[in-house]
Parts: C-alpha cells; sequence; structure tokens
C-alpha cells in the first residue's frame, strides 16, 4: 500500500460540500489529469461542459431526480461522449464519418469513463469530495438541448465537485473472490459469499440509516434489473447519431 | 500539482516489459482499488479473469492483432461487464431480469471502465506500466468462448501490466480549450486548435519513428472512423444478451 493506493481505497460518494468555490485553476488541473488517461487509438472522444450559471444547475438537478447537490457543489461538470469532433477532423480530410456503429459508441463511453476517472482521483487527491450524476441519463434530451449538443455527442454523467461537508464511511464491495478470477469465469456464481456480503449490506444500511433501511445488495439490485431502466435511451442515442448498428 | 497529479499526467503505454514478475499481492491490491472506484447503483457490473495460462495467452494475443505484449507483459487481466452476477442476485430475490436494455449496457460499461482505470493508477503507483488492449474486440466470440464467459457477460478491453523495459515520452493530447468549455457545447470546432494539434501530432511520429511515419491526428483519426469499425459488434452483443432495446 502507498499514498495513491489507500486515496483510491478511501473512495466514497460526497453530496455535502462546503460554500469553498472550486478555483479555475484547480477544475483545469483535473481536466489536464483526464485527458492523460488512456484513449483508444488516441481519439479523445471526450468533450466536459462546466457549468456555473445556478438556473442551469438548478434545471440540471430537477432533471436529475432532484439531487439538490448538482445545484450546491462547488463545481458541476456533464461529461459527453463525443464523435463530432472526431468527425470534424474526418472531413477536414475529405472522409466520411462512418456513422452509427456500436463499436464507436463503446469507444466513445469508455474514453469518457477513463478521463472522469483520472479527474475524480486527480480531485481527491488536491481534497475535493466528488459524485458522478448517472441521473443526468433520466431525460437526456432535455440535458442535451440545455447544454446545446450537437450530432454525435451525447451527455454520459455529470460529476459533482466540491470540499467535503461530510465524512461519510465507504461502502463495502462484494469481495475479491467474487470479482477477480483465474483463467475462466467461473461455472457458477458464489451464492455463499453473495449472501455474506447481502448481510454486510443489510448491516451497513441499518447503521447508516439509523435503522430505517432494511435491505439486501440482491434486493436493490433487483429492484433495479427487475424492470426496464431508463427505456428511453436507446431512441435518444439513436437521435445523437448513435444508431448502434 | 502534487505526487498523483504527476502520477496521472505521466501516464503512457508500455509495451515492453522485464522479466520481473508481478505477484499476487500486487494484482489483489491493484484489483482492490478497483473495486473502490464508484459503480452505478453499487451494481459492481465488473469481472476480471487474470490469464496465466501461455498458451492462453498466445491465443488472446494472436486474435488481438498479433500484439506480442500480451504474451509477454507480467499480468494479463481481461476486463468484463458482467450483468450475469447481478441477474443471478435478482433472481436469488425471486425477481426476473430485463435483459437486453441499452442503459444496462450503458451502466455496466462504464463501471468496468472506471474500476479499470483505478487498477491502471494503482498499478502506475506500485511502478509498474501498463497497455490497454481494445484489440480483444477482434473476435470477441472468440476471446468469450476462450474465457468461458456466460450469457450477460462481455469482454471489454484487456490490461498488460508489468515492469517496464522502455521509458517513452506521453503522447502530446487535444489543447484544454479544446476538450474543455463552459456553460455550452461550442457552436464550432475550432479548426485552428486542431490544425496546431495536427502539426504536434506530426512532429510527435516524426520524432516517435525516426522520421518513418508522416501523418496527423486528422489522418488518424480519419482512417479510424472514415471505416466501419468493428461491425460485428452489434450481432456479438445481442448474442451475449446486450440487444441494444
Amino acid at each position: 500500500m502507498n499514498e495513491v493506493t489507500r486515496l483510491l481505497k478511501t473512495h466514497r460518494s460526497i453530496r455535502k460540500f462546503t460554500e469553498q468555490p472550486v478555483s479555475d485553476e484547480m477544475i483545469h488541473e483535473i481536466i489536464t489529469c483526464g485527458q492523460a488517461a488512456a484513449t483508444s487509438s488516441n481519439i479523445q472522444a471526450v468533450s466536459v461542459i462546466r457549468i456555473r450559471n445556478p438556473a442551469t444547475r438548478k434545471q440540471l438537478a430537477a432533471l436529475s431526480g432532484d439531487q439538490g447537490y448538482v445545484t450546491r457543489a462547488g463545481a458541476f461538470l456533464v461529461f459527453c461522449a463525443d464523435l463530432a469532433r472526431p468527425r470534424f477532423a474526418c472531413e477536414m480530410q475529405g472522409g466520411d464519418f462512418a456513422q452509427g456503429m456500436t463499436e464507436q459508441f463503446l469507444i466513445a463511453t469508455v474514453d469518457v469513463a477513463l478521463a472522469a476517472q483520472n479527474c475524480v482521483v486527480a480531485a481527491e487527491s488536491l481534497g475535493l469530495g466528488i459524485c458522478y450524476i448517472g441521473g443526468i441519463r433520466n431525460h437526456p434530451q432535455a440535458v442535451a438541448d440545455l447544454l446545446r449538443l450537437p450530432e454525435d455527442v451525447y451527455p454520459v454523467f455529470g460529476l459533482c465537485l466540491g470540499f467535503p461537508a461530510q465524512n461519510p464511511q465507504t461502502k463495502p464491495r462484494l469481495p475479491l473472490s467474487v470479482v477477480f478470477q483465474e483463467e475462466y469465469y467461473p461455472a457458477h456464481q458464489d451464492q455463499q459469499a453473495i449472501e455474506a456480503y447481502d448481510q454486510q449490506m443489510r448491516n451497513y444500511y441499518q447503521t447508516r440509516t439509523g435503522g430505517n433501511k432494511n435491505s439486501s445488495w440482491s434486493q436493490e439490485i433487483c429492484s433495479l434489473i427487475g424492470k426496464e431502466s431508463r427505456p428511453h435511451m436507446r431512441g435518444f442515442l439513436a437521435r445523437r447519431g448513435f444508431s448502434m448498428r
């Protein structure tokens, strides 16, 4: 273990922030760290938009499921998968962009996530707390309109950053033996390990909510994937140019 | 700038490794750091498989476009987007998995990339070099067969890790002003900045190849996205259970 791995292992989402502003210098340093992440064939299919306007922040918070910290965080960024810039570069060369490939959707989405995670690590190393906002995909068309995103660009997630005004514990994860394998994917899921984790998460929820939340990991996951999640995403992406062919 | 941001900003892919093995302890520490990354609603849709078997490594190298470092790296990991485990948890609760949602494909893919980038930062902090291998998507069905991946699991990318036997320079990135915006996506692409970057990349390629590669960023991108990329991905994913509805 070193200072970096200690930092990585103590990550937890922060949803309460102090009034202390996040300087431009800090944000630029964070984005520069994001850009340094690996990118597929150097395509750099990432654009980051910082929203300062309080009215826009309020709209984004409402569109993301009334997450007030979207308004109150020291800084709010939207990470976009951006094939419009590569397309422009291609057309500068007289080429025709092969739009709508599933592989390109995948590449752009992975590029965004790698860059964002570097930003997060940088931010946390600078004393900031963060919270990813997947909720911007609740109403992605409205978000795209607000940010004037062109064709071939889609908002993947938001990111709240700010100086923490809370100090929550880290959330337990599945045991290493469940997520990490040698040579092959296991022939059977390890039900015993999952049940032990369920109990651990039940205790975690009980402690964190003062006894109000009585649920396990499996129960939470079931309510998440036991129903259609954001069924508008397919059509939204297709209209953006990500038609998944 | 601090030690962490310095580490992040000096990333470059490593493709030549010393013979020094990567210990189990190190790999476990790296994966634990990966697990600590944010995950959408704690779904943890990630499985990592370490391949040691030299014959399997050789096959994977061949399937990834004859990238010899897949065979020679101190360790080789395959990062999989895994909805089979959440599905199992859901079924443990008597629920029915709503298979094939585009949103769930997106969530699992982002989860994998966030975890992997944490692994990369951890690995580099421990003195290792890394190289992402998107080439495992050249023949993803063969990779899935080799690793015995079940339905609802797909291999996103591989990762070579090892002690570096080379010290390449970092690759220049697009200027911050091109990838980072305030309030809105810009109405026009910044052609001037892209042309300046093209020139910078041309110099970089010339220097790195001793004058053999005369190309720019736009030219490279055009040859990448000016043709259909991995057109098999759509069908492959659908057969895995990721039907993108």
